[in-house]
């Protein structure tokens, strides 16, 4: 069964896309633990990141690098952290969360709470950064 | 001036090593938050892992891969973790945690006490898997 990751690669399920090739996608995390925390996927569905074949894993942070340069630009922290967990979507994620302290990525912390009109703003925010 | 984990590399500084190449190094994390954390470095000395150029960044997770299989045999985990911060030492670093909860990964619990003896024998536990 397809994966919710896979379902917003195929535009089934809606997303805040940051970026996308052949291989790879970014969206913004729904649950935020901070505002621009984006998750970066292979489009392949492979549940276990040290699964994920050697010619998909080596883009994997090369694709990242120039996201993570954007959210920085994006939102105010010290660095952008690299998080994978692999304990509840079973498809291959790196969280990329903006941190100011170690403790921006407990992920037993509330969820920040945005609306839509917040989503599309760092959305935006983040995509000028890019280009 | 030398980080410490340049100077890890060069052997100025003892550390227990898991695996090494032309390009990356490993060892067990000093102050492990679990049994089996393990660091992964380039070689080369770099603060931010988004600043590691891409014909090194590339290989990081494919050099990292094999570790994190060998971690898992050796620590009974649901999964390794990986974690980059940034915010201590400045050097660009992987960690890999055996993860069987998200809590074990909030950087502020107080870490393991291992005596050498107990961190030569996980060392030994790992590396023999990795052969």
């Amino acid at each position: 069964m397809a994966t919710i990751f896979s379902k917003i690669v195929n535009g089934e399920i809606p997303a805040y896309k940051v970026a996308e090739n052949d291989k790879y996608f970014a969206f913004l995390d729904i649950k935020p633990l901070v505002k621009g925390h984006t998750l970066v996927i292979p489009k392949k569905e492979i549940d276990y990141i040290f699964d994920v074949p050697d010619d998909i894993l080596s883009g994997m942070l090369v694709f990242a690098k120039p996201i993570a340069k954007a959210i920085e630009q994006a939102v105010p922290c010290k660095r952008i952290a690299i998080v994978t967990l692999g304990l509840e979507v079973p498809h291959a994620h790196i969280h990329l969360i903006p941190i100011n302290s170690e403790s921006d990525i407990i992920f037993s912390r509330p969820r920040l709470q945005m609306s839509p009109a917040q989503f599309e703003e760092i959305l935006q925010s983040i995509t000028s950064k890019l280009k």
